[in-house]
């Protein structure tokens, strides 16, 4: 049994992981890490756990954490992590970090794109990007997870392996994405009260959004150079789900766009065998609702022959395969188990 | 493995019985019956279950249907089962109707509640009523269970100790429920779409919903006496979820009120066992949102020594524990399975 | 043109007084104060009005508010008004409190469900409840008005006549009620976010809700005694919204109960003149959509013969009718204006 | 008095038409029109206008009308206007179509996106497009006005100014949209259920969605050349409200991107003095609930000079600016009225 703390446990994405080890036949949670409730039954605070977790919140302890458990997530702000990983501690346990602080390889433009100072930086270049269709054999021998973001797992897969193939022109990339407000987290704010957000949907952190570096490096790997993009987050009013929107002009080759098939080809080339990623039947397109509670990602496109552009649509459940499922993917991949240990969970319609 | 075959698959009831059993270890779909959508792909229907479930609708057919499995459920209108239903298919196959056919064991009050002439009368007698934590032991060795109603299951469980012990006062008893709208079916209706639901709440069925009997019935055994109440349930802007908040006046005995723990203790005599009733804690009362996509049934009380009343709630989830949750746990009592199987579903929150 | 100053401008029943007045057209704002935005602009905080309103916001001066304006409104916490409000403000200008701090003539029942000292019971006597259709006599010559509350308003209202006429027996009366969120204020809290409340619904105050000795006062003026009831409010995911549903014994007279053309009547004998009150057809119920926005309070019931009870349900705006319009309805009222001026809007659908 | 018929009354956007008239001073409606509720109560459809509106449904006579009314509004789905109107007709009553029938000048292109034939393709070239802010003066003396679509007049309106200056290079356009599911209409449809809708958001329409060749006519106009765009819609779920969220390449002069400073400029010439039409501040971008009810439409936009694209965004009501407030806006202009009349409505929030 494979023994999980959880630093930053009553934040949604920390309580997801919770829900999602119950749930896990080999693995659970020892130690739900908190600021804000220490002492407080963790089933006071999402009383969807009532009579399963009897367990008291900790505090966010790493130290002593690093003796008592296997596996660490934090699912905490910005720079906290990077505030309590040190040598000591990856020697004992295993840290798979939610938050971005070792997601970035140039600790400048963390810096720059986070306003912060990086409080650990020798880790960086160890930490392993834990997107586990495409990074899972670095996965498997890291100590250190940088678990990607909602919007980036997302919008990366999306475009993944049209970039690597070289099917779409990377300087034309535009990423505009929808999300539930479950991704703003539980802090009590004015901006995420229920009468602010219901009824509406906004743009936000339109050209400047945290998320956007994190696209850019990681399908500049794919694409083989530095990419810059557009990328344009909407808040809108549902608890849960992303749903990721990309633009980009096709490269023509002997003067002809691709067909359907060759885009189908290759995102069969890369996903064809992922049990997460789902991708769907032509002219379907993804919706978040049925990928709900899940770890699936659906991805569906769209050729427009007129334009000469492509629109590759992707959606998954920013709180799983956008956090805590990812997270656990992360763990299984760690600890050599069945990658899907614990995730086979149906999405639950309406 | 127990073969499940399903009448009336493409509903939300069908649909959600199609996402436990996928999930139950011990059984599997093999028949996903349907009126309108023969020869469909399921998956086409229901998103969430794209590469999960690859098999095409088939139609209504229960006679063929009864060699082919050996449960049938039937999610259709009242009506359909009665219809079909003979001692030839009983002879060979285990029928769990989630319709109201077989739940009012007076024929005179189902055919004037519901307005429609019932076509088998003479099961009705041994039908059992699948309230699993009442009538566990006749469901055992029963041929026909009729599963109870989403509003009857919430409603009578919540007051069903209390009335059994005696501790209030039957014909004072006021049931006002509120309803998520996937209790109102698939159907394509003016009333059901999303702008006429939605940022709104309405009364129906006011002092004629079909529910009411059903309620009176089982808990007049309780009573031991004929019972009639007031039921109002109201359509609240949700996707799934029943709260119902009852009213009754509490019997005093010497002069004196019965105490909240006098309360606490009738509720675990019945239900202090029960794997799927969560008895809250003191001043804690249920939210639909603690139960979502669960089994649970969350019950809490208050008692108002002003008026001499008592305020019991208790909420589910309507398309779990109110028809397909409850209607698998009875199939799991019917085969002699742990009860629990396939139903261990932590409720999902956010 | 009458001038106006809010304290608690930035609240939401604050802003909808501001968005009544916009449109009212002989009252302007002349003061939006404010304690936790003063300098900033109002319109930066409720968009809507942008490029209607320019104001900044100012502080919750009283004594000088007194010296700027005609009439103030008090849209704030319990307490504060109480703590202002004195002889000098008084005589230079009439204050409209949508506060609970002078709806209770009697000051112990204030301190005991409000857990506050009053610090201005000397005011209480001459305070009138504003509810306009019961008390529009006394509102005209008023000073103080205390504003009703949302529930209460919908639940005096939509049991008065049939009180008032002795057609119910006030002590079986149970109102359980259903409000939309914008009730609990804009105040950051965790309770009120997005993902808390979206797709759930819950009871609250059980038992023990503020407004029950409102009620209960209210109506006991018109049964001529005093009154218990319960009352339970539940919160359902909507932004705007009251539904009160009432459930009453029916006083048989000669051994018959009333007909529905008796309640009607009484219906009738108060409200059938008042512009803001819709008695609903036979059969019909109130849905809070169709009240949206608006002034109205709309009423529906229907007997039950069965239980001898019959069950009254009521449906208003709460920011509107509860609370910002109801307070322009007073304004009116107090300078003699057109008791509908500003406030003739047509509910918003869908 | 203005007399108004509308064709087509009991839809969304017929009956937001009624809304806005009702409370218009020199207009009535004198006949509404329905297909499918001939004889009934308007108000028993839309319970808003209860005890407001009293009159019945009338049949859909276009011959008729035009004797009994001085403008015919059409709100039918495609086809019916041109089916309907002819030089008889045109002589007597002013027509404000809201369907497409007329928007498109070529007709090939009409019949090549809608898939139907067009009825009455000599009328087409009289029609007037009425984006009343674009073409004031030509909707004076029409005497049949295309009223544009909701995603197109917002999708127009956004991009407008910087294309007619010059500022971004038409080519580049990409359009990216939200819709509430009122646009979607009052048909009973499944995939506009609520719990089809609810808690989720996708595309639709990719590359082929009806309004892309009316955006690409009008943006066509102030470019001075054809135009290709990519237009995606997405379904949200929310009543009302769209967004627009616009991406294209800045032009540069003399190797320098425009300045904010010229970007705002150019919005102001051509909307400073447009009452219905907020330019927003620096850094505000348009959020739904900010012009819900109301006949605005909020800009916004952010220059990316890593990328050197301009994010547009543009948000309205669908309901109103998107149909039925821009079609009475299109009466006022058509009858010499204050374009503004019945139209000065204050959005309502939350």
């Amino acid at each position: 049994m494979i023994k999980v703390g959880i630093i930053g446990a009553t934040g949604y994405a920390g309580a997801e992981i919770a829900r999602l080890i119950y749930g896990h036949p080999q693995a659970e949670v020892v130690w739900y890490g908190s600021k804000s409730y220490i002492d407080e039954k963790f089933a006071s605070l999402y009383g969807n756990l009532f009579k399963l977790v009897y367990a008291k919140c900790l505090d966010d302890n790493m130290e002593e954490l690093a003796d008592a458990v296997d596996v660490i997530f934090t699912a905490t702000p910005q720079g906290l992590c990077a505030s309590l990983v040190n040598e000591d501690v990856l020697k004992k346990v295993k840290i798979i970090d939610l938050s971005a602080d070792f997601r970035l390889k140039d600790v400048s433009v963390y810096e720059k794109w986070y306003k912060i100072e990086h409080k650990a930086p020798s880790f960086i270049e160890e930490a392993v990007y834990g997107l586990c269709e495409i990074n899972r054999d670095k996965i498997k021998s890291a100590r250190l997870i940088a678990n990607p973001g909602c919007y980036t797992t997302c919008s990366i897969l999306t475009a993944y392996p049209l970039i690597k193939e070289g099917l779409i022109d990377p300087d034309t990339l535009i990423v505009d994405a929808l999300s539930g407000v479950s991704g703003a987290g539980r802090g009590a704010k004015v901006a995420n009260l229920y009468c602010e957000v219901n009824e509406s949907c906004k743009p936000y952190g339109v050209a400047n959004h945290r998320h956007t570096p994190e696209i850019e490096e990681q399908l500049g790997y794919a694409a083989g150079k530095e990419m810059l993009i557009n990328f344009t987050p909407h808040l809108v009013p549902m608890n849960r789900g992303i749903l990721a929107t990309e633009y980009a002009t096709l490269i023509k080759k002997d003067g002809k766009l691709p067909t359907a098939s060759d885009i189908r080809a290759a995102y069969e080339k890369y996903f064809g065998k992922e049990k997460f990623i789902r991708l769907l039947e032509d002219n379907v397109y993804p919706e978040t609702r049925w990928v709900e509670g899940s770890n699936f990602v659906d991805i569906g496109y769209k050729i427009d022959e007129r334009t000469g552009r492509i629109i590759m649509m992707g959606a998954i459940d920013n709180l799983v395969k956008g956090a805590a499922g990812q997270a656990v993917q992360n763990m299984n991949i760690l600890f050599g188990l069945d990658e899907a240990m614990g995730l086979e969970i149906v999405p639950c319609f309406p």
